[in-house]
């Protein structure tokens, strides 16, 4: 119509296709988030506790968790973590194509994020607080602002089992609650898991911080630390987002009577349906996490 | 009718009995209550005070009340605690009946969210830091990450009057409140009455997790402790549930004039009838605590 | 009709008048916010800061203001202070005889309720901690749990000052903000306003648990301590609640269009009318404290 | 009409003019954010950390915010901020005039609230805590109480950059949000990004303050103490602003099909139009910060 046509006139930076609009917002979404994530982090250790702590860190990172979810759950449905997205994919509710976008656009918008602290935000503070040296290990340690680390005393296994009980958990969460709701619930995750390793329970936000500080200067102990850490939060949180969408599902919701849910053949149709319209309909039962 | 009957069939694990469905809600909602009480008191002991501290176990404490009446409230009522149950018997507002089914799944459920911590989350932990013992004294002790154990200058009689006056506190809560303002309001009881035993206030809540610290390994000393405290919380919470529910309504509930209450026997027909129907009468008045 | 003759047959304890309902409500919400200001400073106190803090008392006062608006708010206007209660009779708003009784009714709470934490609650802790003695000065002082005292520093005159501005500040809030903003608002307050004498702000919240701290045994220095402080808290937010109420309808509500304020004659004859009527006009309008 | 007539009969200090209603709103919200702000941080820092510290100081400023907008965000739309409002005056949406008013009012009323806790509030504890007194650096100093200063390892390119920084971050946020929900965002970037210089983002906030201890008594050291710290907040607030505003409409809210935005020239008339008539359609959508 005319209306319209003048007003894509007015708008020539208007971006048509709806899946590049929901990578944008994933984008800034995730880039937010590890903002807060490591930007409270290094406020924590690099001022020495004098101005944050434990508890800070815990919460700007559920802080974080609800400004992506505000920033893109109407658009992409706040997905923020391919552990959230990959079980949506086996069980058919999400095109695998848009899977693999937005763990892309994750994985790009991690690495840049993780840019912010250390070549703007922070530089000054990591240069005066470690005397100069980036180290992974010992009391002046700054590769744990970035990515997680294990306490000492823990083994690996126990480290995988961590994460997929954290995962579970928090994917057994009912759908559709406020954003402040939500993170204030991983909150209380935080502070129930957070013991052993500090609660990652998202590949992209451990493992790709963990890739730039290798590149930044840390090394390859960053990989090494830990009898090898780095991967157990990328698959341990891959392992156990499956058990966890379901639980909730198969214990509760699956039950009600008032919301039956359609076959599922029925439900990817109106994935692929929404991908090409409106997202209005993908919006707040994605975004749970 | 047709769609009705296919939807049947793509759904065979659907469980019709509402007892059954609610029953599983309580299931899953005590589950995560324990394992965020457990694990935030667990976090708190065995890091050392460095990942956790009496404030952050009485926020996930009361965080996970929330998150439990999220789970199931709509479904159950969100009872969580026998001692919420017990006098809506006792007024005839409730079934005998779901009362036990409800006590059993509780006391089912809170036995099993013991082990995740023991076994599974913090495993390595609970080895690590008191050097593989398990003590219920001392200032390495791990008992009381499980179940509470009153103060030393606390006598039995002071601990019961704690826990007759914070079940009564607890119940006076006006119905009908949002679940994150319940949780608050948790949070300032537990800042206000916590210091005595740490409120437990929930017979499930208490003996359960010191059953299960006397299998797996404690021994006697979890009952005997504190001079045989271990009832205290039991009988002490389900006393002060009585008074507690009345007080509210005697002193500004009853008199209101546009929410007049029908007589007791129309309430129990209600309540009968809801049990073989949708749960939706159930829900938000039961949800107070 | 019939059937209400029925319903008040059931009812026999039902309350017909407003004035005594109101009285009723207010009588509770005192107790309870009494019950968690005096409860988290003796929790603070008696386990010498490892159950509580600064931080945690002002915590749990602000969400006693908020759970007491929830009690008392749809029925009593959730009052809970004289110095709320005096601009409103000043300016015609309410008549003085609920003003009276309101009054009457909280010291009544108050004194009560500060029997729970001594003679019950924190019994054993109050014998525990200062080894028996009751002592208003000195490293191990009870009597700071009940009533407030200055800073050392602090004048008189700067102590005056201090709770005219701390009322001021209170009263100067918008009207008809949920309970929980109203809480997170005080707590601000708290913060900012409560380093030389703990932000009382409420002659009956301060003068009743001082009455009685003085007839249960600390003696007359709770009358004579900072310089004879008593009167400060009890006068100071008495004259800074005049100025309050009227900074935000001067600069920002009256000049609104839309709500125009009728005249005062008016208001007045509708207060009236609501006082042999439905609570609902009084409400939320009311509830800004 | 008759009746109006009788109203402004009754109401003579009524204020007709929107622009003029709406600076006093300003004057209020900017008065009771800075009361908090430094009110908070007085606290702190007078008590010697007994009373308050890095978090309390946070979380009063945060709340400060949310006041602030439910004092303001319905008539004026809770500017509060130059760095807030230059954006849309250069996007044409907002006229000059306004941008004039609204910032002198807020200078007006920033450096007035500063002699609250400087003359009344704290005098004694200002007196006090230094012995007398008034210095910009040392262990006993008390111009942070008022204004910013950088860390000592901080240089002006990275101060500038970390102000850039965190108002880009502050006007990336979607507008439209709750103030509960605004403040929350707010805190979790104190704790992300309050290391370096305490994250001021605001010109009046910071400068006006400085001027007042100036004038009351610090001296010169307030402007060249931190190397000459005092224009990097405002100059890189303001700064900061203009890729912030962007960002957010660029990456999600630009591309919505169903918040279509009209031309700028069309906005800017509303504009004008809402300037001579009801605030109704100016509020939400400006009191993003």
């Amino acid at each position: 119509r005319a209306s319209t046509h003048a007003q894509a006139d007015i708008r020539p930076l208007r971006i048509r296709s709806l899946l590049a609009r929901q990578c944008l917002a994933e984008l800034l979404a995730v880039f937010v988030l590890m903002l807060l994530i490591q930007g409270s982090s290094a406020q924590a250790v690099t001022s020495g506790g004098t101005k944050g702590n434990f508890f800070t860190v815990f919460l700007a990172g559920s802080l974080g968790i609800m400004l992506a979810i505000y920033v893109s759950g109407n658009v992409s449905g706040a997905h923020l973590n391919p552990a959230f997205s990959l079980p949506m994919c086996l069980r058919g509710h999400l095109p695998w194509a848009r899977f693999l976008s937005y763990s892309l656009v994750q994985l790009l918008s991690a690495f840049c994020a993780s840019g912010v602290p250390y070549h703007a935000l922070y530089h000054d503070a990591l240069q005066n607080y470690p005397g100069g040296s980036l180290t992974v290990t010992g009391p002046k340690e700054t590769a744990s602002i970035f990515a997680t680390y294990p306490a000492p005393y823990l083994s690996l296994s126990n480290g995988f089992l961590d994460q997929v009980l954290g995962t579970w958990k928090l994917m057994g969460v009912p759908a559709g609650l406020e954003p402040v709701v939500v993170g204030l619930l991983i909150l209380a995750d935080m502070l129930s898991m957070g013991a052993n390793c500090g609660f990652p329970i998202n590949p992209v936000q451990d493992l790709d911080p963990r890739l730039f500080t290798y590149v930044a200067g840390w090394g390859p102990e960053v990989f090494s630390a830990g009898n090898g850490w780095w991967w157990v939060p990328v698959v341990g949180s891959l392992v156990g987002a499956m058990p966890g969408t379901a639980t909730y599902q198969l214990l509760v919701a699956k039950h009600h009577p008032e919301d039956s849910e359609p076959s599922q053949d029925l439900e990817c149709a109106q994935q692929e349906a929404s991908d090409s319209g409106s997202p209005a309909a993908t919006q707040l039962q994605e975004s749970k996490l």
